[in-house]
């Protein structure tokens, strides 16, 4: 059986101006995983407050996510990566906080707890197969900060069109100052990368891959350059076996993230899936032709799930209509207003 | 859809001796409700140490209610209603904490906001139907606590094969003169009575079955006693809607338990699936024939959407041989010995 596991989480790092779209505004951007998550079970938000959309009302990659499985119908389990809002989705706790910015000092204390914990209960799931998602705003900055830390490319992508990559290296930088390190002093241990430059959501999802992995549990990375993040704390976990991570077109195509040359460092193998946005007028279809987004909640993988399972984009194009025009309806009723 | 609501949590009430057999022994009982929400979720356990068993070997109807699920693919969300051990299921916090023996004084302090949280996420949840389940070792000691103190028939059944009847009035007994409550006196009032002489899991599930009836999701109760003291509460928080019971036969036998007087009492419909387990020479269904268990995890509910899906009870049975088998295999791997 494949169980589609999203990790959930919030880093203080995503409140930096500039650095994140995956919200409204600062403000509501902390509700987004917690959202993500109730969108992905319930098919919409049932605690949150908001549907998480960028700033410019692009909704949240939860919608596509959900749709594919409203198709497939797969098994999906929410673990609290540091999640610092309510959600109305089961969650399994591994001991995750929410991380600090990373332009503090030790930002994620959690880390190692939390890696440990994720990586028992990786090793616990009796499933064949599992994809492994994420949603934590500002997380390609975290990324950026594990993968310098690791000594790997500091190659990320963007939920905005255009990536504010020279904002996310500065704040790297002055990560870095913070925890008195060099690039690639973390090299060999991953809990340090993550629990001084990281945040909870790799933490645990890199936990979570070791254990499975470690219990011969199939281990899909289902992301753009996070969970190519995650990739590379395996391997500085001395994971040698081959790796593979699903992800969306629009991350493949990012000219401002080389996937293809960190994937090739890392020695894992990349589907991207195309879902055939292009030339839409929809909405939630539009933006992420037009660049916005591009990945999260493991829409990739959701997608290479349905590739997988013979089923047609188009028919996952008019699910997507339908889970979106679910959520405005939602929001108009609550009278919250997602821009559409 | 219909979505499979179980509310697991635990009291201090089921560590006064003789008053359940949801546990191998008395430390063992705190993590049945954990295990089970997990052998729900997983097939098996997680993150518990245990395969969840009555003192003589009984597995838990977890194991029955699983292999419907895996029959059915329901869907199921575990709600926390005061665990107080760890559990690797996914679960919804409605800030519910483990409730303490209910011959102290305010045993569940967190009922009112427990149930109040619960109401409000029964109301968002977006299902057609739910199935509403529940898992508290000594849960029907606190119903009968609960029944007594709003002045309804106090008749509960038993995990046991003979019904420690007595023992748990004169807990009871000993609960309402803590409380300085006469029978009767939280008539009207479901969160005091909840809170003075129940528990954490009646306080969620009653709470929860509210908002969804407030919200027309229908609600099926799915249990024995306990699930008939949550129609208690509905009906003391002026529910005036046909309610409906799914039990399982041995509950609906149980002649220590006058359920039909109960259910008429509260007018509830009572749905009992008998699920052919006489003349079963097998671990798992021989001992229910024996009187052991009867019910609990939703097992009557999970065999009444079976019935009503048109499956035969034969490929039930069979599923629970492979499921049963799984926890053997699972717990002679880790040598921890269930008795079989």
């Amino acid at each position: 059986m494949t169980r589609f596991v999203l990790v959930a989480g919030t880093t203080e790092t995503a409140t930096i101006e500039g650095i994140s779209a995956a919200g409204a505004d600062p403000d509501l951007m902390a509700h987004t995983p917690s959202a993500d998550a109730e969108i992905l079970t319930y098919g919409e938000p049932v605690r949150s407050p908001v549907v998480p959309v960028s700033p410019t009302g692009c909704p949240s990659p939860a919608v596509i996510t959900r749709a594919a499985r409203e198709a497939l119908d797969f098994e999906v389990t929410v673990v609290d990566g540091g999640l610092s809002q309510p959600t109305g989705a089961p969650t399994v706790t591994v001991g995750a906080s929410a991380g600090d910015d990373i332009r503090e000092q030790d930002p994620v204390p959690t880390a190692p707890g939390a890696f440990a914990a994720a990586r028992q209960f990786g090793q616990a799931l009796p499933d064949d197969e599992i994809v492994l998602a994420e949603t934590v705003p500002g997380g390609t900055t975290t990324a950026l900060g594990v993968l310098r830390a690791l000594g790997e490319r500091g190659v990320v992508s963007s939920s905005l069109p255009e990536n504010p990559i020279e904002r996310k290296q500065a704040v790297v930088e002055e990560g870095l100052a913070a925890s008195s390190m060099e690039p690639g002093d973390a090299a060999g241990d991953p809990t340090r990368a993550v629990r001084e430059m990281g945040d909870s959501v790799l933490a645990v999802s890199a936990g979570l891959a070791l254990g499975a992995i470690e219990s011969d549990t199939a281990v899909t990375l289902a992301g753009g350059t996070q969970m190519l993040t995650v990739a590379a704390l395996l391997r500085h976990a001395d994971v040698g076996r081959s790796l593979a991570l699903t992800t969306t077109s629009f991350v493949a195509a990012d000219p401002s993230a080389d996937v293809a040359a960190l994937a090739a460092d890392l020695a894992v193998d990349v589907t991207a899936t195309d879902p055939g946005f292009d030339g839409s007028n929809h909405p939630a279809m539009a933006a992420y032709a037009a660049g916005e987004a591009k990945e999260g909640v493991g829409m990739g993988g959701a997608l290479a799930l349905a590739d997988r399972a013979g089923l047609d984009m188009a028919d996952i194009r008019d699910r997507i209509e339908t889970v979106y025009a679910r959520l405005v309806d939602d929001e108009l009723g609550e009278e919250t207003g997602m821009r559409s």
